[in-house]
C-alpha cells in the first residue's frame, strides 16, 4: 500500500503564518464510501483565501482542525469510483485535501476535465477553474461593466486580478491595476495590457486616491476587490455614481499584521449609490460551461495571457504559500505532487 | 413685497454643527425663470443627510456656498406658476431652500400633494415623503427581507428606522432596533412594536455583536444601515450567508468628533457573500404613488405609527437641526415656516 503524504496544520498560525504551522506526514490511503471517489492528486492549489480555514474563531467555515489536512482544490484522477457519475481514470477537479490520495463526494465545484484539451492539467486550478471563473462571475456577473467604462483592479498582477483586467479589456473597459512594486506594475501593462497601473507600496490613502484620479479622469464605474485596506478606502472616493464593488477578497485583512487603519470613505456607498458585493464563485456554476469555453478561447487565441508557479513537491507547499502574503507569489501558485505524465 | 426670510450658512462648520453656523436674514421675493413655480413653503425637513453638503470638499454632492441657505425639502403652496403642470393654489412637496419663498424647478423629487388627505401636510416631509419612502424602498426594494427572516435596524428610533421597523414587522420579519438609551429602547418595543431593543450607548463592538446574537439568535437576514461606525461592525458579524445592508445613512461620520475605529469585520462581505448597498429613493420614483397609497393604508389602519417634531420658526432652524446629531431630536423633524391654516 502506497503512502499518502499529506500537510497537517501543526499549530493555528497567530499574525503571519510560518512554515512551522505546517508539517507533512503519512497518512493511510483512504476508502472511499458510497457516493465518493478516490483521486490521485497531482496538483493542489494554493490560494490567499485558506488563510481564513487555519483561524479557531471563524463564524461562517469550518476551521482547519490541528493535526489534520488543509481542504483545497486539487486536480488528479480517479482511481476508485462508488459515484454513479465518475469512473477509473476520469481526470477530475473538486475540493479534496493537500495530500496525494484523498476519497472525497464530488460537491457543487467538483467537475471532469477534458482529456483532449490542448491546454495543462494544472490549469484546471487556476485560469481554467477557480482563478479564471472567479475572475469571470465577479467581473461580468457581480460588476458588469458597460464597454468604455473604467474599471479598477486591486491585486492585478495576481492570478485573478491579472484575469480580471484582461477580461475587461476584451470587454472594452478602460483598466487600471493596483499591485506592489514597479516590476508588478510594469507586468500589468506590458504583459496584461492594462491601461495603467498603480504601484501602492509606501503610499498614503491621499496619495493612492489622487493617482487613482489621474489615470481614471471619467472616475471608477467597476471596482474588483481583492485586497481591502486603504486600498478600498481610496477606491472608494473615486468611484462613480451607481458604481459597483465586486468583492473577491480581503487580502490585506488575512493576517493582521499591520494595524488596520479607519474607513473614512464609506459614505460613498450612500452618496453615490454604491453596490458592494461579495460573491463565490460557485452560486453561479450554471454558466461554468460557457464561461469555462469562453476562457480557452480567449487563451488560443492570445487575448488572455497568464503565469503560473508550480512549486515542486509537498514540501514546498508551506513556504510557497506564505509567498501569497509577502507579494513574491508570481501567478497562479499551485504545487504538483505527481507527474501525470509519468502515471 | 413681503420679506423672504431665509436661512444661510455662514460659516463651514468644523466637527460639530453650530447655531452660530447659521444666520437668518433677509432675501428679496423670487421671480419664477420659465419652467419654475414660486413657492410658499409651510414645512421645511430638518436631515441628517444635509449635514454632508455644508462641508467644503465633497465630490458628489454641490456643497452649500457661503451666505447661500441650506437646500432642503418642503411643502407649500404654489403662489405663480411658469411649469405646465402646476398652477396656482397647488400643493406641492419638493426640494428647495429653507426660507420662506422658493422659485425652483420641479424635479424628480417634486409632486402635488392631495388636499384630501386626512393625514396633516407637514407628513408630506416624513412618512408620506422623502421619510416613508426612503424607509420603504431600502427595506423592500433593496433589503428585500422574506417572511420569518430577522431584520436590524440602526437607528431604530429615528424617522426612517422605526419605519422600517414596522414595515418589517407588517412583513412578517423578527425586527430588531439599536437606539441609544433607555428611553428610546422602550420605545421601539412599546410604541413601535419592535421584538427586541439594544441601547448601543457606551457598548463596545464586542458587546454590540453579543447583544445582536442573542437577540438574532438565526442570524441577521437583512441590516438596515442608518449610523455606521461599530453598529455596521458587529452587525456584519452576525449576517447570515445571502445577507443584505442596505445602507440609507452613516450619521456617525456625518461629525466626524469621534475618532473611528478599524472596521475588523468587514471580511463577512466576501465569506457570507454579502450585498451592501446604497440606495436614494428617488431612483424608484416609479413606485412612489403605489408606495404612498400604502403607506397611508398602514397608517389609517393603525399598523405604522410615527412621531413628528415640529420646530416653530426659521430662528429655531439652527439649534433644531443640531438635536438631530446629538440624539435629542424625537421622530421626523420640521420646520414650521408659515400655518397653512391661517393662510
Amino acid at each position: 500500500m502506497p503512502n499518502n503524504r499529506t500537510l497537517i496544520l501543526r499549530s493555528r498560525p497567530e499574525g503571519m503564518v510560518k512554515v512551522e504551522d505546517f508539517e507533512v506526514v503519512d497518512r493511510p490511503m483512504p476508502t472511499p464510501k458510497d457516493g465518493e471517489i478516490l483521486v490521485q492528486n497531482y496538483y493542489a492549489s494554493l490560494d490567499p483565501g485558506l488563510r481564513k480555514m487555519l483561524g479557531a474563531t471563524d463564524g461562517y467555515w469550518i476551521p482547519t482542525p490541528l493535526g489534520e489536512p488543509m481542504a483545497t482544490n486539487t486536480v488528479g484522477k480517479v482511481l476508485e469510483s462508488r459515484h454513479p457519475d465518475y469512473k477509473p481514470g476520469d481526470l477530475v477537479t473538486g475540493t479534496a485535501y493537500l495530500q496525494e490520495y484523498t476519497a472525497y463526494a464530488p460537491g457543487p465545484m467538483t467537475w471532469k476535465v477534458d482529456p483532449a484539451s490542448r491546454l495543462s492539467l494544472s490549469n484546471s486550478l487556476g485560469i481554467l477553474g477557480a482563478t479564471g471563473l472567479t475572475a469571470y462571475v465577479g467581473l461580468l456577473e457581480v460588476g458588469r461593466p458597460l464597454k468604455g467604462e473604467s474599471v479598477l483592479v486591486s491585486g492585478a498582477a495576481g492570478a485573478v486580478g491579472s484575469a480580471v483586467g484582461q477580461m475587461a479589456k476584451i470587454k472594452g473597459c478602460r483598466v487600471v491595476g493596483l499591485a506592489g512594486g514597479p516590476e508588478k506594475c510594469r507586468r500589468l501593462i506590458e504583459e496584461f495590457g492594462f491601461d495603467g497601473a498603480i504601484d501602492y507600496k509606501g503610499k498614503t490613502r491621499e496619495q493612492l486616491t489622487a493617482e487613482i484620479r489621474a489615470l481614471c479622469p471619467q472616475g471608477v464605474d467597476v471596482y474588483f476587490e481583492n485586497v481591502g485596506g486603504i486600498q478600498l478606502d481610496a477606491a472608494l472616493a473615486c468611484m462613480n455614481w451607481g458604481g459597483r464593488i465586486p468583492v473577491c477578497g480581503l487580502i490585506s485583512e488575512y493576517n493582521q499584521t499591520i494595524d488596520a487603519e479607519p474607513m473614512v470613505n464609506l459614505f460613498s456607498i450612500v452618496g453615490k449609490v454604491l453596490r458592494v458585493e461579495g460573491f463565490l464563485s460557485f452560486t453561479f456554476k450554471d454558466i461554468f460551461p460557457c464561461a469555462l469555453r469562453e476562457i480557452e478561447e480567449w487563451i488560443l487565441s492570445g487575448k488572455l495571457v497568464y503565469r503560473e508557479h508550480i512549486a515542486d513537491g509537498i514540501e514546498a507547499a508551506p513556504a510557497t504559500f506564505i509567498t501569497l502574503f509577502t507579494g513574491q507569489n508570481d501567478g497562479k501558485t499551485v504545487v504538483k505532487l505527481a507527474d501525470p505524465t509519468q502515471i
